[in-house]
């Protein structure tokens, strides 16, 4: 009888390979199976930042969405597909652990913030010995690489998806003292109506792809401002201690 | 004439050294002039982090605080102290770029987020060319550590720290789907009756020193309970779209 293989949700950091961890460098090369989240058609951004560090022989598992994540998320029918496919990507990496092999899932940023890793982890937790390594976020690039401090000292911190309506939003960033706001794409125009109510705008910085090939940092672009893809953040950077 | 040397900000991320960057590990093998913030007496867990990565021969800087950390943050002896303490750290590494060593300055998970190094920064950025690399953050570790995810989908996530009047831990808490509560201390029991009162209690998650030696991971400890050290954590995971 041999042994189980291992799970392993690996954070890979926001886009600059160099921002992997040690221990993630040191994973991805030892991994078996690599396994990656994608959209159809494309190779996914975890699968780009380890390229130069796979082994050789490594088995790859694409697990591409069934649909984009643009689609709207609140319908039963996208819940249902959504949950299938994670059942399915779990089959799939469970065939390897059952045989003996580790796998390791690239996750894009830190697995259990906002990743992809988490249905998975919680559909094979429990049955197979799993361990996750933390990642540099997504939102650390784009501060980092804006050149923006985002909070301190005391500072309240809110980190807020533009999807949710406008009325929340401006009642989430009235409240804190920082924040950053992910997901913008087509709620673009809403988030900058609010932060200009807020006499935010002047502070807030534009950040697409912090950190990759075709980083773009900006100020706050015009209202009407269409081409904010999807990943594009907005970051409210807290004021200080004047220290 | 020589040229100035260049200042980097490097996140060295939560506590276990494997959990730096491959280009934190570059830059701080690398480098000249290591500085590092502490407390007074102690040699600081950023620089036990790099403990095992320093340059043969490499110049120390140790930028012990006036005061520790847990000291009412809101007088203004206080402050007057901690602005000259980084009016003077700053100085002190002015000397060395103005020699031509370029100078690392380790900040302990992400610089950017609440990091000591952002008042160096500020004092220093616009007149030495300075770049900074994003790290792991310690909630990171700590959420890994726990084995709780923590945000998921469109999920509001708060940072708060416990230093926060009670009646502001309440409103921040009862709006958001998911919190990080940092700096307990001896805001302990204050958080928790927040919590408590909130029915919150029996999801939050209790985590000290996340991937570094001593760490502990505990449901919240009762009412009363004094060992919480300044900076330990309680999470309050999101509850997810049960994909």
């Amino acid at each position: 009888m041999s042994a189980r293989g291992r799970l392993y949700g690996v954070g890979v950091g926001p886009g600059d390979p160099e921002l992997m961890t040690l221990k993630a460098a040191r994973l991805v090369k030892a991994a078996p199976v690599l396994a990656y989240f994608c959209k159809q058609g494309q190779r996914g951004h975890g699968r780009a930042i380890v390229e130069g560090f796979l082994a050789e022989g490594v088995i790859e598992e694409e697990l591409a969405y069934p649909m984009t994540t643009e689609a709207p998320a609140d319908g039963a029918a996208y819940h249902a597909a959504l949950s299938g496919f994670y059942d399915a990507a779990a089959a799939r990496l469970a065939v390897h652990l059952d045989a003996g092999r580790d796998v390791v899932v690239v996750s894009e940023g830190d697995p259990f913030f906002y990743g992809s890793f988490m249905p998975v982890f919680h559909r094979l937790a429990a049955d197979y010995e799993t361990e996750v390594v933390a990642g540099v976020s997504g939102m650390a690039g784009c501060w980092t690489r804006a050149r923006t401090p985002i909070a301190y000292g005391d500072d309240v911190l809110a980190v807020l998806p533009a999807t949710l309506p406008a009325a929340a939003l401006r009642e989430h960033l009235a409240r804190v003292d920082a924040a950053v706001i992910m997901k913008l794409g087509r709620h673009f125009s809403k988030t900058r109506a609010v932060l200009e109510e807020l006499g935010l705008a002047e502070r807030a910085v534009y950040v697409e792809r912090g950190t990759m090939a075709g980083e773009k940092v900006l100020p706050l672009p015009p209202a009407g401002y269409e081409g904010a893809p999807y990943f594009a953040m907005i970051l409210v950077p807290g004021r200080g201690r004047s220290l």
